[in-house]
């Protein structure tokens, strides 16, 4: 094995290497993201429009382009440390086992209960919504990994903490829901009779397994009608990216400590949280004009809101009570084939992606799903961790320039972000195994019928 | 936060810290463990008796009383480097909620996909089964750890692996038998009809559940009768605990690190894999007269091996196909009750922690589950990790221990095992939270039964 021996398997910082300060991207993006929109007036949010919704200072987060650093509360960091820094891991074996002559590495962010890199948000929004003096939060989680880290985080700071869950997901997820319960959060499927979009849709479409869209519109009416309550996200916004930040902070210490400087950096994409805060820093020196990376989303063939969809204002919800927002989106209504296993079926796109994206600083592609779950039981042969179907679009795409190194013999350094494991996504690799899954990918004119029904903003 | 400045929530040792050898504890017992006794003779076994069952090397292993380290082979280390050094962690948050001045730290095994301890003896029988030029291994497995590690140690080095699974764990836990086929390995609920011990079992009792001691017949069997095949086990066995030294060896490392020194070592307790390993070194140098520790095994009160078994030649397996081992144990045929959840139900001990118990050198205790439950759940919410019920058991003593503490003013340093995450076990916490969960023991009467079919040797 070409072990170099300067390079461990596994990076791991001090505790004294930790960041102590989010990046925010924006700050060094010359054209910003378009503004959050008022669904009625099509002008630009307030803050104070959007404190009903959201915590006070989370939307300050939210709305500031220019400050490029927020300092991480002593909190947040203590709680961090209980399950950060997370590796980063040189992928020697699948080098060795793929015989290219790239270099692969990948963050891995499945180490905590939670199984995903979402925890590193989920405290930081339960931090401040305890700091507001809040009771609790609403959210919504489709596959899961979103709602148990807040639960955790709730939990830990002793916080009301109510999940919406889409149904088909709450059916087919049951230990996703029994975790959650251990962290004393209620969780509700979604959509439900608690609140008045859930009842309107279900008597619209009364046998529904719910989408995430439709469980946005029911956390966020929960959020607004209780009192002591806000509602949180976790991806899409702004905010999410910036917590998120931390993911590529460490990523970016680690490979300077040994002096690697990555060629690609690729991540999945659903609403682009892990993406979003994977390639930041990164992304923040190719728009100072320090360093040139190459940056790969990766998506869902049967979700691929930026390889199929229009950069256009849009609801970020089904109920459209939330306020709008410019992306790539594929239209509010959309939901992917029953058949999609696994996360990454948002309709839209992060703004800040979607703007980079526009501008052709960063590149998008979509995968199949069978391609995804080999790529996925390939790798945990080789590397032995068990990948989440969604990191595992990641895995495919970095698989196949690894594999492209090897025709060219380029000794590429690939990094890629591992978000999570797939402990609780086994009834997906059955499907897998039993032959059960298919590649159903949206026609042009299902796409057009989703696109007709968009807003139109002058 | 009484967080002390110099110790890091997590310590991770660098890689060129991680153990090179495996210590065997043994070489330093003064009265050693008493032999494997061949059934039909109840003589002392010899290598070459074993070597229709065990590989060679492995064989060397188990029987060696003598030597003090085994050199870890370096493909063996190399393994290790994808998922060890496990973290030793520092419970801050867990210390300041109980209020206590006790120091708890708990060793980390569950960060890798197999999710438990169990890889670390995984991978190295696999090693010696491959090196040895064999097609492949067979081996038993209840609550699923042992057979998911040795199913990824397989595919990694390229052996088929053939797993028993007792069958109520079969249908009660689809996924860890679907993380088995993601690693290729074949599973059969057990008892099955593809033995003679199986069909017998069957025969005798149609509606059975299984046993562990069955499944053990079943796969000892099959790797008899099977060309270029030998049978693998994840607990009891010197060279299991020869494999888990690793756990104990970087702990000590660790705590050296920081000048700290345990008084309490805690772990929990079914065959003795993860206890034996973490207070190996330790035990040496209390052994040899070097520092003194309390060791404290903790066991399930449903399946008390150590607290109410006693010290008695006995049969391995239910079938009785197995060499005798002098063991604390409860009998062969002995099965917790229905209502037992997780692990820790086989009916024996480990030898070698039989006889350090029975020369006074640890102390053992039992606890009720729903106690265990509680401890897990408090625990999940303070400290994020939540536990496989196993280790649980470790916390909730721990946790007992500390608040002893709370009570004295003393500022003892625990130690606990933190053998596993608890992400496959979630029926189990689902029946806690649901209420559904007893207590129940074993009463004196039942005991005495089973103490009665003893094999009798003079």
């Amino acid at each position: 094995m070409k072990h170099e021996e300067k390079i461990p398997y596994k990076i791991y910082l001090e505790e004294s290497e930790m960041p102590r300060a989010w990046y925010n991207l924006r700050a060094d993006m010359k054209k910003k993201p378009a503004p959050l929109l008022n669904p009625a007036t099509h002008k630009p949010m307030k803050a104070e429009e959007l404190a009903g919704v959201f915590c006070d200072e989370l939307i300050e987060q939210e709305l500031d382009e220019d400050t490029a650093f927020f300092e991480i509360p002593e909190e947040i960091r203590n709680f961090y440390k209980m399950y950060r820094p997370s590796p980063l891991i040189r992928a020697y074996c699948l080098e060795e086992k793929l015989g290219t002559p790239a270099r692969i590495y990948y963050k891995f962010e499945g180490n905590n209960t939670s199984g995903s890199h979402k925890l590193n948000s989920a405290i930081a929004q339960a931090y401040y919504a305890k700091k507001q003096g809040l009771k609790g939060v609403t959210t919504e989680t489709g596959a899961g990994q979103w709602g148990t880290a807040l639960s955790m985080a709730c939990s830990y700071l002793g916080l009301d903490c109510k999940v919406y869950m889409v149904k088909c997901s709450y059916e087919q997820k049951p230990f996703r829901r029994e975790v959650m319960r251990t962290y004393g959060a209620s969780v509700t499927p979604s959509p439900s009779m608690e609140t008045e979009v859930g009842r309107k849709i279900l008597e619209k479409h009364p046998g529904t397994t719910g989408s995430l869209g439709c469980a946005i519109s029911e956390a966020v009416e929960k959020a607004v009608t209780s009192e002591g309550y806000r509602y949180v996200l976790g991806s899409v916004l702004n905010q999410v990216l910036l917590h998120q930040s931390v993911i590529g902070l460490e990523t970016k210490t680690a490979l300077d400590r040994y002096g690697v400087k990555p060629d690609i950096i690729i991540g999945c994409a659903g609403g682009g949280s892990n993406l979003g805060g994977l390639i930041a820093p990164f992304m923040g020196e190719k728009l100072r004009g320090e360093a040139d990376y190459r940056f790969i989303a990766v998506e869902p063939a049967s979700c691929p809101s930026l390889t199929r969809g229009v950069y256009a204002y849009d609801f970020c919800d089904t109920g459209m009570v939330c306020p709008l927002a410019k992306m790539y989106t594929l239209g509010s209504d959309f939901i992917p084939s029953a058949n999609h296993a696994g996360g990454l079926r948002y309709h839209g796109m992060s703004s800040i992606l979607s703007e980079l994206y526009d501008q052709g600083l960063m590149e998008a592609t979509s995968v199949k799903q069978t391609e995804v779950f080999e790529a996925a039981e390939y790798f945990a042969r080789i590397e032995g961790i068990l990948p989440a179907p969604e990191s595992a679009h990641a895995i495919r795409v970095a698989i196949d320039e690894a594999l492209r190194c090897k025709e060219t013999g380029e000794e590429k350094t690939i990094v890629f972000g591992l978000t999570g494991t797939g402990y609780f996504d086994m009834v997906a690799y059955e499907k897998f195994h039993d032959g059960m899954m298919n590649d159903y990918i949206p026609t042009d004119e299902e796409l057009a019928a989703y696109r007709a029904k968009l807003p139109k903003i002058e």
